[in-house]
């Protein structure tokens, strides 16, 4: 059922890989493609298909500096099934573009059993990305299905970067002592490899980067929360890096909304390279090229 | 951006309402549209779109029994954009065939600030859901874009009916010994009125039903886990009802796959009326009908 919309060669994506392309890049960056219709540059709006275009642009313009692109599926499913169109094409695009990018499905699913193998199979099957972001409420049950893919990721939240995550995150415990978010972590490296799990650790929350490493010393985190959150590249290089880098640090609006005009690929090249730049200072620091 | 689908007129449902409904057709049954173009009947694969076919016959055979429907949306999205498709044909098909239906997108969503806005937009202005199961990861932020819409509904996850929901769900916090599920009722309840927010609570915890009513006296449950999964629907009314009834009980394989064959629809209908009719009695038990 699950039929792949298009079909092309890639290899997997697994820890050495990627760092690998870090290295090659000098860049841990992840750009966040929240494509909004409305927030798009007028003049592709005469396109057939203006999501589309505006996301091969920016893949155009950045390519050479991510190493990761983030589609954000709300942004796609609330055009209907023609966003769903936007986003197999965008899939494609970047696999041409450049085999060697990570392809991230931020879509936070969270269901269990057969749903949970359902989704599992819509991003790693039918829409060809390397990794899917999940929340943990329901347990291994959600995250399961998708680790008996080969060669694919379940990026888990852990500490999220918005102000309600203390919530239920912060949870502290009564047994352990540790907070709801501490025990996803460990929790969550026991259910595969770090080849397999990453979670996601939000940047305005830097100050926890330290006991987070203590307890994931060795799985990715996917970092969102620089730029306009608030959050500090520095701060989450210096607390959050590990051997293999160990981040893919985020950035959507700043990067893809940088202009509003026919610039704005220039543009979103010009915020990606001051990114990655600066990225590039500190993966230097700590002796990772 | 986030056009409608259809256009059909239909009234809010309130939880006054809801009541009507279930007074009216002696049933607080849910049914789960978790369709799977594997495991529908052969002979309706010719049809051009055979996930709806499927969905029509289902809903035209069950629509005087149940109260609700809760497509799986899992299922939709594997299929890719033609999954959408359906699902926007089924959910039009609805509220044609019987505009008092109570439809839920079961979506598990959970993100955050202008993301779930997008969501929002998606499950109620494109494809015109009366409610959205989400989960409760990331707190208020989460929930908040969901209840600016007037006679919408967020469905919180709280305690799940699988094997995993252990994990986290249990997590019993060391000052206030509450567990996390019930700290999610509590919060959840300050977030918005019981108009606007239910949870989801599984039928495989029917022991918990009594205290989760004495926290949440009022919202409504949505309750899966009977059937296949093993809860039992006599116990989830005797602990879990209150005075406007309060439970929407979700069967999803036990009606839709009661046959693999041409029968299939009258079937589904044998399925919901044996469901519908121990419905009638406890809701009879309770004085409501």
């Amino acid at each position: 059922m699950a039929q792949r919309l298009f079909d092309l060669k890639k290899e997997n994506m697994d820890r050495t890989r990627l760092f690998q392309q870090i290295q090659k890049k000098k860049s841990f960056l992840c750009v966040g493609l929240d494509t909004d219709i409305e927030k798009i540059p007028q003049h592709l709006l005469q396109a057939d298909d203006p999501v589309f275009e505006f996301n091969k642009a920016i893949v155009e313009a950045t390519c050479q500096l991510a190493v990761a692109y983030k589609p954000n599926l709300a942004f796609y499913e609330a055009m209907g099934p023609r966003g769903w169109e936007s986003l197999a094409k965008t899939v494609a695009h970047i696999r041409t573009t450049d085999p060697g990018i990570f392809l991230i499905a931020d879509a936070k699913r969270g269901d269990i059993g057969n749903t949970s193998a359902m989704y599992a199979k819509t991003f790693f099957v039918t829409y060809n990305f390397d990794a899917v972001t999940l929340s943990p409420y329901m347990g291994l049950d959600t995250v399961a299905p998708f680790l008996s893919f080969t060669g694919k990721w379940a990026v888990v939240l852990a500490l999220t970067s918005n102000k309600s995550a203390t919530d239920f995150q912060y949870f502290t415990d009564g047994k352990s002592k540790k907070k709801l978010f501490e025990n996803v972590l460990e929790k969550g490296q026991s259910w595969g490899t770090p080849d397999q799990i990453m979670f996601v650790v939000g940047a305005t929350k830097a100050e926890a980067f330290k006991g987070i490493r203590e307890i994931a010393p060795d799985n990715f985190l996917l970092v969102p929360g620089i730029g306009a959150q608030g959050g500090s590249l520095e701060e989450v290089a210096h607390f959050g890096m590990n051997g293999h880098c160990g981040l893919l640090v985020n950035s959507s609006r700043g990067i893809i909304y940088a202009s509003a005009g026919t610039d704005f690929a220039t543009r979103a090249a010009d915020s990606a390279e001051s990114l990655r730049k600066e990225m590039e200072v500190h993966l230097r620091q700590k002796g990772l090229l």
